[in-house]
């Protein structure tokens, strides 16, 4: 009964054993080596055009590196309020890019209203050196609320982005639940909707650490290696992060596994469905659920040995006083027996 | 015959083992595992005091880290001109410190000249707003060209440290190198000698990526949770670092590796000791070697499949055009019969 | 009939006549001078206790030096959403702290509510390396939209700043015109209400570039003089800041000045009030007053020598689509016959 | 007998003249009033071509500022391990970069030996993410030891700056005083020497706080203007900045002010060459001298009201152990009296 967060599991059997491979091998270190090499390849096949690709061992590495690239002084980036940038890094994108700003921008699901978007931008413009001048927009497939947003809400975004001059970047923590929820290709949910750049992770997908920070223009990409070096993300057996991908992409795995965690959150959203005193907060689509409950069966839960998170009420949410908000997610190792185990005590 | 890097070895089985084990375990994400926590205490146990630990998972952010943690505006850092911090992390501790500056001293064997250090110091006592205010001493122990500070010679530098009100830093990205050849406990090689911090790194030794951030001072630790998490370098699933460390520490394995890697260094030495036309550049005691040979002799041992890094030629040292300056590093991997290869190609 | 703004002023006959006097004189440079050091004393002698004292050129770098005197990494510094740090520096102490966040705060007439303040504080307590820790908050007084703290309001956030162990920064831009409308002692309206550390502005009351940073607790000014040079505003001919201050203070002329600037103001307020068509959006006391007025008679004001900025409408202020929402700001050297040339243009 | 530096001296009366006309003013704030247009565009017909200014108020920002605004991630700066820079500046380009590093190159007289120059690039050819990549050249004139390129040594450097496709930079904390002495054309000692940014200063030369970075290739410049606003460098009035070098320049006050400067200065020279026990420590050329003197002498000259600075002796410079190596800097405002006074004073 793990559902406090799909970081919380472990790693696939497939990339441990790539792993153990490689392990007994040497190579090229700083990520020059062969297989490096190979799977930066892979990543261009798998999104049908070239790109730059730079292996890193944290989303939060990723996302800075990915603002710090697109650097500008008096930056400012343009994300969901909720998102993780904003609440979860500890102000790490401020820290590698030496100062820009984020600016939170509200809508429902955690995922940026373009119609608000276009109104927080249109102070900056013309930008000025008074109040700065906007550098980046940001969204998260999926996002920190399980909102995933649709092809033409992706598009509709870098139709913004565009008029404005400025790179759309996606923060895909959960790119693979996502994708395989949409039914669409890598390239259609990124480059081919107007994605820029992207933060490709696997670590909560089934890895240990392996997360890709992803050009969908190379040249824009010439500072990169540089960033992400004298940042310390640059990892001398850099080959063992390339050993996970390997794994990862190898007979798609990394679908299998979204695919898996997305049928499990299925699982407990239809069987949550059919419970008294239980209420879905939102709907979602991917392998994050949130939902309203009641205190004492949250405490009983938790002592039967389930684990979830707690969540903070959105002001426009009713939770009763004897209420609670949870989240649950399902991850690649999620099995139906868990779920089950967790209605059983739920009805209990 | 690999002998480019420890860096290019690959990982010990006994450390495959630990994070194949904990791949099919839930744990707390963010370094809050119950693993996490038991691997901070083991190494207030290996060094027999209360240490803060942090892990990371490269040497520069390890380094980057420390000094940010006693950072100073205007701060100088005081490590030997050959350091890695200077020459091999693409301004990683300016990055992260926002700014301090490197001073590179000199010292014979990459090993900083405690005259030369003292001298070095003079200009800024008092410190001034133009020139700034020293912030660290840094040395590395073993260090780049193969040196290793004897427990007198770290002391002497402590108590230069200790009377300008510095604190001293310890790059142990070779630690178990040079505690295997020191024959001393890692207290004595640390704290006893007047050691602050210590970037304790394993990466090279049989791991795939670990390293940790130690503070002998745990209150001066005060800040490195945030600066490791804004740097982008808090795991989510830290544990599988950890989970290294456990392996790496138990029934004293990390001393075994380097005691191996060691032990067929010593094998190349007394080798090449054996045969004319080549000669060791300096003498060293870990497990780099460094030696002058034939550029023919290189070139064909290349061909032959041998790996190995040129290196720069100090001032000091007599290269005849016909000769070239290599090293060779001996890994936990490394096998007598590479050595021994390296030799039958040397020789014929 | 100059109502742009205070910035727009020159500066008053007896600020140049001290420049005069000390061009003609040699003097210590960089902040050594025998007139550095009496106007130190001074400001310690205004503020009834020893203070540290740094001069600096514009109040964004005022600013931004104090928030990165109390820097902490992951730090965020709570403030109104419409202050100047958020609105006008260019994310000036975001580069100045490498990164701090400004934590915008609402409240009527631009002044932090204490109780919205308690509320964005709840989440950080306690901190997390998630979210960041608070590091300062910071109050404007005169603020962005003419408001005046009380003391006993600033005694209020003093009481949240303590209770979290926060620094309570103040931007003193229009310091003088609080002062002298409140009729307290500058300690009554900074460390006796418990504000920490003061950005005192003078530049825009009377001088050409005069501000001062200014540490109540001195001991907590350690870095400052570091932070000050190394970000390059440490003037060579500091005295010539330290003259425009000798001659501010002499015989209360700043209070003099405010006094004069706030008279014009109040002629305004006064003047206004009888006028149809003119409303005043919010109740002012210092020197800005915030009008709505017909789009016809602002450009016809302008098009007679008015200057005036527009300001963006509160969400919350019914402005009609004929009408517009302006700022007048009378400065020290506004004159009546200004302000009654303006209303003879306003009721033609 | 004031000979301490030319930054103890006042400010020319036709300097403060235009700052007092400029204080009856108003005038628009931030760099947009007409006075700053025009003085603008005066630099653009001084360096005959367009160029793109920014004003500060310190050296230190101009310098710092100009490295921010070609800044590299892991960029290396190649200048004279004298230069101000390094020695003088608390780090603050490494501060206002956000870490790049200053690399000292030697030569005599603090000007960069070209062949040192080459030595130092060549191990960042091509760049490696390790060793970090080259990101501008600094020159200084005239510099820290008196120096001054030779309109040949500049075009040699920058031959090397161009070919390794790096901007060359020029520190003119003391521009008019090397361009008088070598009697060429502003454009001529900048741009058509191969100079692309320059720190044009005139603090030194008979302002209060006037400094101008200036690009020749205004494109390049593109951020500049954020890069000041958010160092909080840009004045609010800083038309009064603009008031200093409308004096400065007219009737070429600037060159008379600096050839007057330079008069006194080789009546020093001339003087001294005729004086026992006392010699040139060091030919120099413009405003300043360096003179080895016995301490007796030395601690004299103080005692009658002489002030000069102590100056560190280089490695090769010959001082018994009762003389000492001092600097005499001539002012615009010295007078003939003043170095006759010094004389007197020094063969007594």
């Amino acid at each position: 009964m793990q559902f406090f967060s799909d970081n919380w599991a472990g790693a696939a059997p497939e990339v441990m054993a790539s792993l153990a491979a490689e392990a007994r091998r040497y190579g090229t270190a700083y990520g020059d080596s062969a297989l490096d090499r190979e799977i930066e390849q892979r990543f261009s096949k798998i999104f049908e055009r070239e790109v730059a690709v730079f292996f890193v061992g944290t989303g939060s590495a990723a996302n800075g590196l990915a603002m710090a690239a697109v650097n500008r002084p008096g930056g400012v980036i343009f994300c969901h309020r909720d998102s993780h940038m904003i609440e979860g890094e500890c102000g790490g994108v401020e820290f590698l890019t030496g100062g820009a700003r984020l600016l939170g921008i509200a809508g429902a699901h955690a995922k940026i209203d373009s119609a608000l978007l276009e109104a927080a931008l249109a102070p900056f413009d013309p930008p000025s050196v008074h109040g700065g001048q906007p550098m980046a927009i940001s969204i998260t497939q999926q996002n920190e609320a399980g909102g995933i947003y649709g092809i033409a809400e992706i598009t509709k975004i870098a139709a913004v982005a565009k008029r404005r001059g400025l790179p759309l970047h996606m923060d895909g923590a959960r790119f693979a639940n996502a994708l395989v929820r949409l039914e669409v290709t890598p390239a259609e949910m990124t480059w081919k909707a107007g994605v820029d750049i992207l933060s490709f992770g696997a670590t909560k997908n089934g890895c240990i650490a392996a997360e890709a920070l992803v050009f969908f223009d190379p040249p824009k990409a010439a500072d990169a290696a540089f960033l992400r070096k004298r940042a310390g993300h640059l990892f001398s057996k850099s080959r063992f992060v390339a050993a996970q991908f390997k794994a990862y992409f190898e007979d798609d795995l990394w679908l299998r596994l979204a695919r898996d965690a997305n049928a499990m959150a299925d699982r407990l959203r239809s069987g949550l469905s059919k419970v008294g005193n239980v209420r879905e907060a939102w709907p979602t689509q991917g392998n994050e659920i949130f939902v309203v409950l009641r205190r004492a069966d949250a405490d009983r839960l938790r002592k039967a040995g389930a684990t979830f998170d707690d969540w903070a009420r959105p002001a426009d949410l009713a939770v009763a006083p004897d209420e609670t908000l949870i989240r649950l997610v399902a991850a690649f190792s999620t099995r139906p027996e868990d779920v089950d185990a967790f209605f059983v005590e739920l009805k209990r």
